[in-house]
């Protein structure tokens, strides 16, 4: 199985709550190349039971942001990466996302207890702003709807070191 | 001390990870008025250290949005209150927003370890639509900015408990 995109990130910026390998407290989302559909990405997760909303049996607001968040800026970085022939693993000068701005739209209660599916497709490279379409699916329906701007930055720290086994 | 919006909700309502008095797990965001400000309101968190970024020192942008969504959706249901002349912890039934929608934009890095404040503003309130107008500081510095479209829906359930002793 490939790396996920997260665990190619320079080691200084892995430290990250919803997807850092380096957190060992948090999500530890891990996003990958969705092999079935062009310029796509995905990523699943299953939260866990206190992750609820106002009520017990829904995904809380905020854990449907923080996901698509990561998850977009992981994609946003190798959308941008393939863009210039390069690759995450690659030597040279690592490259990662930020995100410039973030818009989600509720459009009903996610269900917890199931997986989700978190999906991001490029729909713009503009110079070092990467502009991403998300979803958040639970059971095939569409629950959360996101609009990322993220930005390139490159990195000035030493290169991760990629997981051998996997 | 005036209760906190949230201790104010339905209580099939009041289990959100960001800001349910009844979840035992969660941040627990708590959301007053602001007295300094006429339709504005005030939170403030000091997140853990577990809670950062990519980069240690900074707040991860997933905590961030849960923020602006947990205090947007109680400052949206404060508003709109007001709006029709009631209180939240009158009788009668009880009425919450739901998100429909959250924009934010990440405007510095937020840093972490210190408390952050996070207030809304009203916009404008169109029939059950309230639109809210979020920032939060570190410092007092702006480092995210948010747009929130939330709905308010009326509840079925039985009436919080107001806490006696606060």
């Amino acid at each position: 199985m490939p790396a996920a995109f997260q665990d190619l990130y320079a080691e200084p910026f892995s430290h990250c709550y919803g997807c850092g390998r380096n957190n060992p407290h948090g999500h530890r989302l891990k996003s990958y190349w969705d092999e079935t559909h062009e310029s796509s990405t995905i990523a699943h997760f299953t939260p866990g039971t206190q992750y609820s909303g106002g009520v017990p049996d829904h995904v809380y607001g905020g854990l449907i942001a923080s996901l698509l968040d990561c998850h977009g800026t992981a994609s946003a970085t190798a959308f941008i990466y393939r863009a210039r022939g390069r690759e995450m693993d690659e030597p040279g000068t690592p490259m990662r996302c930020v995100t410039a701005s973030l818009k989600v739209d509720f459009l009903r209660p996610t269900p917890l207890g199931i997986e989700l599916a978190i999906s991001a497709t490029l729909r713009a490279i503009e110079g070092r702003k990467v502009r991403v379409d998300l979803a958040l699916c639970a059971a095939g329906e569409l629950c959360a709807r996101g609009e990322m701007l993220a930005v390139a930055i490159e990195d000035s720290g030493p290169r991760a070191t990629p997981p051998t086994s996997r």
